[in-house]
This record gives C-alpha cells, structure tokens and sequence, in this order.
C-alpha cells in the first residue's frame, strides 16, 4: 500500500531540498520534522550503488542542539552516563541520553567546540526539549538552541577521492569518530569522518543555510568520474551493519543496555547524570533483554511498518524492528530485541509478519 | 511533485490505522512521529462532506501527557501563561506554553482529571520531553509520561446526531470545551465537544487501543443513514476558519501575543510561569507582528511547502504560512504573519508564491 507525502511546512525542507529533488527522489520519511530521503532510484539500486561508489547524502534532520554558555559542561555531563571529562576537543563521542528511568530519548553525537560550547547531533526527538527543560528546571546558566547547521554525508568507498577534490588532501587526516575546522569558500565546516553507513565516509556540518547548495554543487561536480551520485540512509546497508535508528530500533522503553550501549554507560567517579540509580541497578543485574541480529528465513520480505512478534512456541520472547532483504548476504537481515532465554546464537524462533509466520535465527552477529 | 511515504515503525501507526487504510486514505503527514491522513477523495471532495455531513477523524497524534502526582497543578501552571486556579473538572482549556524566552512550545488543550492527574493533548512536539525536563531539573514530585490515549474526532454539522446514536442522547448536554466520561461497551472515554474544524464535533479520548478500532466500527455502522465518512484536518476549512497549525503557522520564534492568543495570557497574580517576564515586555508594547488573513488573488494556488514571503514595495513585511483555494469563497485563503505597520485590514501587499507573485489583501477577519 503506498501513500503519498502531503508537503507544508511543517514538514521542514532543508537547504539541499533543491539538490535532492532536482536528483529525482522518490521517497521520504519524516524525522525531526524534516524531510529525509529514503529512495531515489530503488532501495537495491542506491544499496548497490552506496556500497561501490560514493553518495551525497541531506542529513539535515540530523539537527544540532547548542549549549553555550557557562554551564554547558555541567549539565552536558548531566545528560549522558558516558564521562565526557576526557574527550578532546577533536574527538565525536555516542552519548546514550536517557530520562530519569534510564529510558533511552536519544542517542546523538556530541560534538565539543570548548568547555562552554557543545553540539548534540540528535536522531529523531525534539532532544532540544529536554534539555531547555532540564536548563530552565535547573536554573543553569546556558543557552540551549537550534543553530542554523545541517549535516551533509558523503559515504561510501571513494568518500575519500570525493572529499580530498573539495576540501584538500587534510581530508586523509582525520582519524574515525575525530572532527577537523576545513575551509569551503569564504566559510570554514567542521568535518568528521563518521556516518550512518558501514562504507565509511564523512559528515559536513555546513554552518548557514545559504551555503548548502554551493557545497552541494561542489560535491557533484567535483564527483563526476567518480559516479557520485545522490543517496541517503540505506535500509538494507544499516540492517547488515546493525546501525540502531532510534524510534525503530529502540524507544524510552528500551535501556542503553539492551541496546547494546553498555560500553557508554560508565559514568565517571560522583557524576549524578540523570537516570543513574535506575542505570545502576540494571548494571547489577544486567538486561533482561538485548538487541540481536536475526535472519528470517524464505523470500524476501516486505520491510516492517510495525514491531513483529518473535515467537517461541506459544510465547512472545522478542520482537523485530527493522528488516530487509539484503542481495549481498542472499537473506532477509534483521534488528531485534530478543528476551534473555531466547537471545543465544542459533536458537531458533518464529516471527509474525502480516503475511504469515517464518522461521527466524538469532545470529553471532550482524552481516559483514 | 508528488513523493510517496516510507513507512517504518519510526512513523507509527495509531489504533485507527485498520480503519483508515481500509476506508482508502491516499496522502499522509506525520505529525508527532505518528501518521495522520491527510487525503481521502480529495481535499475538495474532503471538504465539501465535511461540510455538509459528518466525518470520524482519527486525531491519535494528539497524543497526551499525563501529569500525575502532588505537584501535577503547580508544574501545569508553571508551562502557561493562563490561570488555571478556576478551571473545572469538566471544562477543557486552550493554553499556550511556551519557553523561557516567550516562544511558541506548542498550543494544547488540558484536561483535568483533579488536581494532581492532568492530560495535556498536543500539537506537533515533543512536548513531553519538556514537562520531563522541567519536572526532572527542578525536582518536582509527579510522574510524567504518555498514557495509551487516542483521540478519535467526530466532526460536521450531524456529528451530535452520529454521536447520540452511539453514546445516547447525554451528549447534547456536553457545551463547547466542556467534557464528560461516558460509557462504551465495557469501557468508559471522555468526550469533549471540541475538535480542529469549525464545523461543530466532539473529540473521544479513546483509553486503550484495543478499544479504538471497536469504536471506529461502531460509529461506521451506527452513521450509515447519515453518509458518514472517514476524514481528517481539512486544508481548506481550517484556513478558511483560521485554525492555527503549530509548526505551520507559528513556531518557536512567535510569542502567543503575536499568535493572537493574548487573551490567554492573563496569568494569576504572583504566578511564577516560565516565559513571564518576556511576556511581559511583550504585553507593555505589543507585538510587532501578528496573524491575519490574507486573501490572495488570481487562480486556485498550490499550497505553500514553506513560508511565503509578503511584500510591500522592495521590503519584507510578513509571510504566508498556511493557503488553498477556497471554493465557498471563490478567493484563495491564507494564514500570514504581518508586521504591524502593515497589518490593517485592506493593506495591499504582494505574495511571492514559487510560481510568481501575486496580489495579496489584508482581511479584516477569517472567513465564515
């Protein structure tokens, strides 16, 4: 069944609207009241493509909070289990946000210009919320805001040749997850070699809207004998990675633990982070659910609109939240949240699709 | 340029989404990271039913927030400028919140359960996230979470005569923003006589989604004779009636007075509600702009992806948020912001549309 998107504003365009639509995208999705593109030729053809070649890619939605001022420090460390206190000022850090109930509300970069002066590159939550609220709640003194800053991505194998033809050969110096100021015109970015694929590549935090068509241009005809071509998040490449999206893949249900964040969850020495005690005691006892990869068995599928019950016998043990059928690994691939008793490698479930039931297996770990 | 919608659990689905898809529904937005339809025949088609007949809505992005604890009342009136000391169990009440600097968070209705249980129904944004905030950053002792509530609408000029055929004949005895709780099967809803048309209706807080698409079913079957048909927030209508769209027609850079919802901000004397001393510069002088009608001339216009600027001369003096054509009036309606020095009814201004420009007059009032 298809639907057509009704276009307003609330639905925001980004400054590369007009670059992605005169490339002939065919499918959005909305996040963080901002249009993402989903399609442009077809899934299969982009995946192929993104595994390849190189893409450009408007993650726009992926909206920047502001912290500035003397406070930000403080309540940054406020919002994360993850010890900030250590992160250099080039570094990208995964900072799991969690509510009082240690409950996920986003899982964002952050990105640290000084002590006083932070960005979080948010999934999709009005993020921006909590923290003006925790601020004023708190009486902290910093100002938290929207800046005009909209990420662009090139990912893929020949992200690299793409980026050292616009931005120089200091594009090879930037190590994964580690951020450098790179000049553009008369306007400097910052440029980090990260990304929500497993082809590596970059994110470009183009500062004022006016200058994203002008880079925009810049990649494309830069890119011509490289086949750039323009892209977006790719079903099918995320879900062999194992690349969680917030909203499908975990919620406020889901702990940092049962998303497989506990590697972040090691607050330093006193911090008094929101969601501690209920983090804490998770920690004792460890999740009582995970995030798995799981393969379903026969034709491939129609990708989930819903959670899809994973099925021991008579008895819900889990669920799938993602899914497609990957050409490369010649199987449906999947992101799910298995039950403790249930999440072992090999062991084997069913899951409820609206088309019927197939056989599913929990695997070692995701497609690589 | 049409674009189809990736469906993905991240756009989730509502109670009614059987319903809906069933009855034919082609275009949707998403509003609060959950579907809302947008189109059935046509939003002319749409229109001129809702009109004539009645309509069930399904409104679940009007998603709740439950307040529940000792300080539920004093954290409901710390986030709005509008007293709520005498508000009654029974009386539903429009409040503006906004931030610390005055501006637009969303535009709900409240609902008081007693004292220390409250819901608020939202407009498009995480609102939640903000009441959480400020409760968490201030140390307020009240739970605050989504409850499984979806409200269903049932709108047009025979809505008492579908409602009473379902809930009996108390529902004449509801009044315009008032709300009772009455029976269905086992279950038991507030009804509100309320809704996002100006054609008459009531809003059903439906608890539990096991019980929305038995009582989708049941005002299906029960409206038959009266030509009822599933609907939605109808373009046309609601500009022609000047129904404001959170995220359309303001946002967070529009304080209420400019919103023209002044009226609401005649907080408690020594209330201490956040935003109160930016509201109450603003009050002291008045806003610089504020919404009008506009009427703007020429064929049937496209309705606008973004904000159209209005111009007077070479100079920028408001824009247009939300327009269609209006076939009961014969004149494209729109909702603008306009500067004060250009706002009197009769001004002459020029639209730039993304197809030309077009003449644009100043109303004196919406359209009825």
């Amino acid at each position: 069944m298809t639907h057509l998107v009704s276009h307003s504003r609330r639905l925001r365009d980004t400054p590369f609207t007009p670059g992605v639509e005169a490339s002939g995208v065919t499918g959005y999705t909305v996040y963080n009241r901002m249009l993402l593109p989903t399609i442009f030729e077809s899934i299969e053809a982009d995946y192929r493509h993104l595994k390849s070649h190189v893409q450009v890619w408007d993650v726009s939605v992926e909206r920047q909070i502001e912290l500035n001022g003397p406070d930000a420090l403080k309540l940054m460390q406020k919002l994360t289990p993850r010890d900030l206190s250590r992160m250099q000022s080039d570094q990208c850090y995964y900072i799991p946000v969690v509510d009082e109930n240690g409950g996920m509300l986003n899982d964002p970069v952050a990105i640290k210009h000084d002590d006083t002066r932070w960005w979080i590159s948010i999934a999709d939550s009005d993020l921006l919320l909590w923290v003006k609220g925790l601020a004023v709640g708190a009486g902290f003194d910093v100002r938290v805001f929207e800046p005009d800053v909209s990420p662009l991505a090139v990912q893929g194998p020949k992200s690299d040749a793409l980026m050292e033809k616009v931005f120089g050969s200091v594009v090879h110096d930037i190590r994964f997850f580690r951020q450098k100021r790179l000049a553009f015109g008369n306007s400097s970015f910052i440029v980090s070699r990260s990304g929500y694929s497993k082809q590596g590549g970059f994110e470009i935090y183009v500062e004022g809207s006016e200058n994203g068509m002008p880079l925009w241009d810049a990649l494309f005809s830069a890119g011509k004998d490289l086949d750039v071509r323009p892209g977006c998040p790719n079903l099918i490449e995320r879900v062999e990675g194992g690349l969680l999206s917030y909203g499908n893949d975990m919620t406020r249900d889901n702990s940092p633990f049962e998303c497989g964040l506990g590697r972040f969850c090691k607050p330093a020495e006193g911090s008094d982070f929101i969601g501690r005690n209920a983090l804490e005691a998770e920690a004792g006892t460890g999740p009582s659910r995970q995030v798995r990869a799981v393969s379903i068995a026969g034709d491939p599928i129609r990708p989930p609109r819903n959670a899809w019950p994973l099925i021991k016998g008579d008895q819900k043990v889990g669920q799938i939240t993602s899914a497609a059928w990957s050409p490369d690994f010649g199987t449906n691939v999947s992101i799910a949240m298995v039950d403790k008793d249930h999440w072992e490698a090999g062991t084997e479930l069913m899951v409820e699709t609206p088309e019927g039931p197939r056989d599913a297996v929990v695997q070692e770990q995701f497609w690589k």
